[in-house]
């Protein structure tokens, strides 16, 4: 059902602007949150960037691994993009549950070269590393990473193309990537259209 | 038709993605390229990320002035977004028209806060300056900018929020900004949906 997403590819899991998840790992310790602000940086091999908040927890474990995953939530997993973005995984530490993924029931699978898990019920999924460029990490809290693994549902994602629409509409809708806006608000994405031959 | 954004509201109108034209000018000369690779970067003031090749154009225009707009482009002009993202402002060079606003008769009109044009007919507008960074720009083609004036088309635009949905849908269909996945396929941004309260 996840069809590994070659390097070339990488790019178009995010080309359309999505909101994302971004998990991490480090240490014994694992978090997760949501991030509007990313955008492809290169095509092959590629590269993404992101900003992250310097409070974040998220931060912290980036900061200690090098790594972290991107995982691309769709439609169905809307109210849980909300509950991950609207609390801290540092507020957890030393309770119980000491992590949102048990908090939230979250359920993951592990990435093929990084330590961050990776989110059951996404629609895709690229595995960072981090490039080292401390002063606009510092300045800006933006982030620029190599994608060392992608993969993607094989549903909405194969032959390098996106496709929501097919048999079974209602099911596909839920699997649509979401866009957000501001406050809760969001847009899921909509039809596709080719411009050309 | 067009309000004025406020600073604190201007990164919503890239907060869900969407894919943008830049247009820039300087000594003169003119140009419009579509960039699917921009993101917000702060909230405010209002700061924003974008990739731009260091091969076009328009990378040199936004160079000698230090400043560039985005256009946010509609279902309606998608055709247009494909036909400015695949030709080379630097190869009309020299020739009539000189300029692929002529070229392919685009209109215009004038910024308050910097000389590049804005293009008729999309439904929001970002005015930038940008913030050196020589290092990233040199390395990554990345470009950091502030938003010094944004506006939006009232029609889908207002209080802060975009509405695609209402009254005349074929016609807001038509102003829904569109989404690059590859090679002229696009996706429209669909259905608006809010979590919580």
């Amino acid at each position: 059902m996840k069809n590994l997403v070659t390097p070339n590819n990488a790019y178009r899991l995010l080309n359309h602007g999505p909101t994302v998840l971004v998990t991490s790992a480090h240490g014994g310790q694992r978090n997760i949150m949501a991030a509007a602000w990313n955008m492809p940086l290169d095509f092959d091999p590629p590269k993404i960037a992101i900003v992250i908040d310097k409070n974040t927890y998220t931060r912290e474990l980036m900061g200690a691994s090098g790594t972290f995953a991107i995982n691309v939530p769709c439609r169905a997993q809307a109210e849980l993009v909300v509950q991950v973005g609207s609390s801290s995984g540092r507020e957890l530490l030393g309770k119980s549950p000491d992590n949102k993924f048990e908090a939230f029931n979250l359920p993951t699978f592990a990435a093929s070269k990084i330590n961050a898990p990776l989110l059951q019920g996404c629609v895709a999924w690229l595995e960072c590393k981090i490039i080292p460029e401390p002063h606009i990490q510092d300045t800006y809290d933006l982030f620029l990473a190599e994608v060392v693994a992608a993969q993607a549902d094989e549903r909405v994602f194969s032959d390098g193309r996106w496709h929501f629409e097919g048999r079974d509409q209602e099911n596909l809708d839920k699997l649509r990537t979401i866009h957000h806006v501001a406050g809760g608000a969001f847009m899921s994405i909509g039809d596709a259209f080719k411009i050309g031959a």
